[in-house]
């Protein structure tokens, strides 16, 4: 059976790794849709080799431009918001790959949901920002969010063929980044360059500072809690430096199930996309003598507080997970433009959480609003470090 | 709902573990029948706490002795093969835990199967001696057999929620025992005592020596290849001295689900009685921080010669696995009666299956003459070596 797949973040690090397997099980996905935002060298090889009747990109400049390099070519090209809505609701497409970095990933999957598309997702600022909107507009829409997150993919496989009311605690491993031993005095020096080193995973840009601030486990407690509809006094992070036990599920019969792997994320593409079945792939077998040891440590408040500002966000709930999500983005946008140090990343979130006053959320307007004053707030904050450097 | 449990071994470390989680759930299951030995006075307090309907125990004359303590009570007390095959059948029980030790285990097992009930199994010989015969009668009869020995669980829990086409490999764990690390030299002078003392597990103990020798992984090879109905050739075993990790099962996609935990044998037992659900038990929730860091190495065939003569035993099919595991019981009960040293274990088993005639199993009367054919072998072969010593 043939899968109609639409890819949103086609040239990035998921979109780049879907395609790889797309193109090796050429009888079972077809891409109907891809979008992306400017790379049009990559867009236009993705068109050529996949045929995918719609393209989204990010402004109408480029969408010029990749037209002129895609003349004779069915492939119709859109841009802006409206090209990205219309390429996510793309009639023909059954399953959205939802791999755009970042907010911008989600009104794109929301749109996706409500044209009653199954989602995997990749996009973790979908859930962080709005999970518990998302979920409702799901169940309303009869469809399922696979996630993949090799986290939350680990998860996932833990609970299949489980009870959820027979779960008693969700442990998610953290590598613990490239800064796990540093000094805090030395991460004050850190460069964006040394900071996108993660030890074990090839990621892109922003994730990899994620990872070595480790909010991207704050953003992952948050996310886990509304993909699997548990309660967060329930979800633990473990510093697991081998990043081999990708996650766990602890069961009340003292059972604990852990998913482990060679660090690629084909594997928990291919289980979102394929899902219940697995796909043959290429990814050298797990060696756990090789591997060498399997430790597993708390993890430190003191030296990764971003991490406890996903705890503190997701209890005190409404719109402070967006504007967590906005306050770090900008930050780390902002270190990688050498416009702020390392640490003035988890200052820039802190300040920008503590001067905001939570509302509920009712629509996605609210969370758009409370993205929105995060930035301008971080912002502002920014721009007085600067001032100061 | 109430489930009737006919427990087979009721006196052993199973059948104890078995009626531990039975007195914590009183509303979940009852004890229809016991079968057990000569334990008559843990019988006696076992009839009082449970009131089983039926108990069966080895002879006519422990019967007797067993009616004067139960003089007044309800239960039927019944002995011998007749007895027992009874206890095992008997109509009111759904579900037969099958915890004999030993070939012993073997035709009671078969009578369940043939009474069309499910069986948790906690007696490996079932599956070692007849699998393929066993695993014919199951299906013949519509019943499930659910593992109870801790590494099948894990594997079982493992392949939950996944289908069979997607297992590369099925991964069992060993932690060694208790001579991992002891030169063959002073192997030659160890004691019944030392090595019933395992590292991890409290068991009984021939399924300690078992351990020691690591003829219980050997067992549980040939266990996994008919349980699974799996290829012995994609089964593997890795030594893993912390007993955390209990097995693994690695899929076509690269993921392996691995199932870990404290070692409790409540936890298999329960998971396997009460499938698919869980129950709450009290074991202590694993702390993989405080269990310091897990290690995985390949088994040392020079070292623990049983292993291969397992897989060679499951290679050859037929008749020799019962021969393996008949040579086995004799030679264990030879050495913990001191009347062999600890070496010679693996000399009995190894030259009972070079001198035996494998024959195809066609009923269970074949796997009866291979195992009464390998105890005069190694009953004779063990002679000889008392008369040199």
């Amino acid at each position: 059976m043939m899968k109609n797949l639409i890819l949103l973040g086609s040239t990035g690090s998921i979109g780049e790794n879907t395609l790889d397997i797309v193109s090796r099980f050429p009888d079972r996905f077809r891409i109907s849709a891809l979008a992306a935002g400017k790379n049009i060298l990559l867009l236009e090889k993705q068109i050529r080799k996949f045929n995918p009747s719609i393209v989204s990109v990010s402004d109408s400049k480029t969408a010029d431009a990749l037209r002129a390099r895609c003349s004779g070519l069915k492939t119709e090209i859109v841009a802006g918001t409206e090209g990205l809505l219309k390429a996510a609701a793309f009639p023909e497409g059954e399953m959205v790959v939802s791999a755009i970095v970042g907010a911008a990933g989600l009104m794109p999957t929301l749109a996706a949901i409500r044209a009653k598309k199954n989602i995997a997702l990749a996009n973790k600022e979908t859930m962080v920002m709005a999970g518990e909107l998302v979920c409702q507009e799901a169940v309303k829409a009869g469809v399922r969010i696979f996630p993949i997150d090799s986290e939350h993919s680990a998860i996932f496989q833990a609970l299949s063929g489980n009870q959820k009311k027979d779960v008693r605690k969700i442990i998610l491993t953290a590598s613990g980044g490239p800064f796990l031993h540093t000094p805090r005095g030395q991460k004050e020096k850190v460069t964006p360059e040394a900071a996108v080193r993660h030890p074990n995973w090839s990621m892109g840009k922003k994730i990899s500072i994620d990872s070595a601030t480790m909010m991207n486990k704050g953003l992952e407690v948050i996310e886990a809690r509304w993909l699997f509809d548990f309660p967060g006094e329930r979800i633990e992070v473990l510093i697991h430096p081998q990043s081999i036990v990708h996650s766990m599920v602890e069961y009340i019969d003292g059972s604990v199930m852990a998913q482990m792997g060679i660090p690629d994320m084909r594997g928990p593409i291919s289980y979102a996309i394929h899902y219940p079945e697995r796909l043959p792939l290429d990814i050298p077998p797990l060696n756990l003598v090789s591997s060498g040891m399997l430790s597993f440590s708390p993890p430190d408040d003191e030296a990764f507080p971003c991490l406890s500002y996903g705890f503190e966000a997701l209890k005190a709930g409404g719109t402070l997970p967006a504007v967590l999500n906005a306050a770090n983005e900008e930050a780390v946008a902002a270190f990688l433009d050498h416009k702020i140090g390392f640490l003035k990343i988890e200052e820039v979130i802190k300040k920008t959480m503590d001067s905001h006053q939570i509302r509920t959320i009712q629509t996605i307007e609210d969370v758009n609003y409370a993205d929105q004053w995060a930035r301008k707030e971080a912002g502002a904050l920014i721009e007085k470090l600067q001032g100061k450097s």
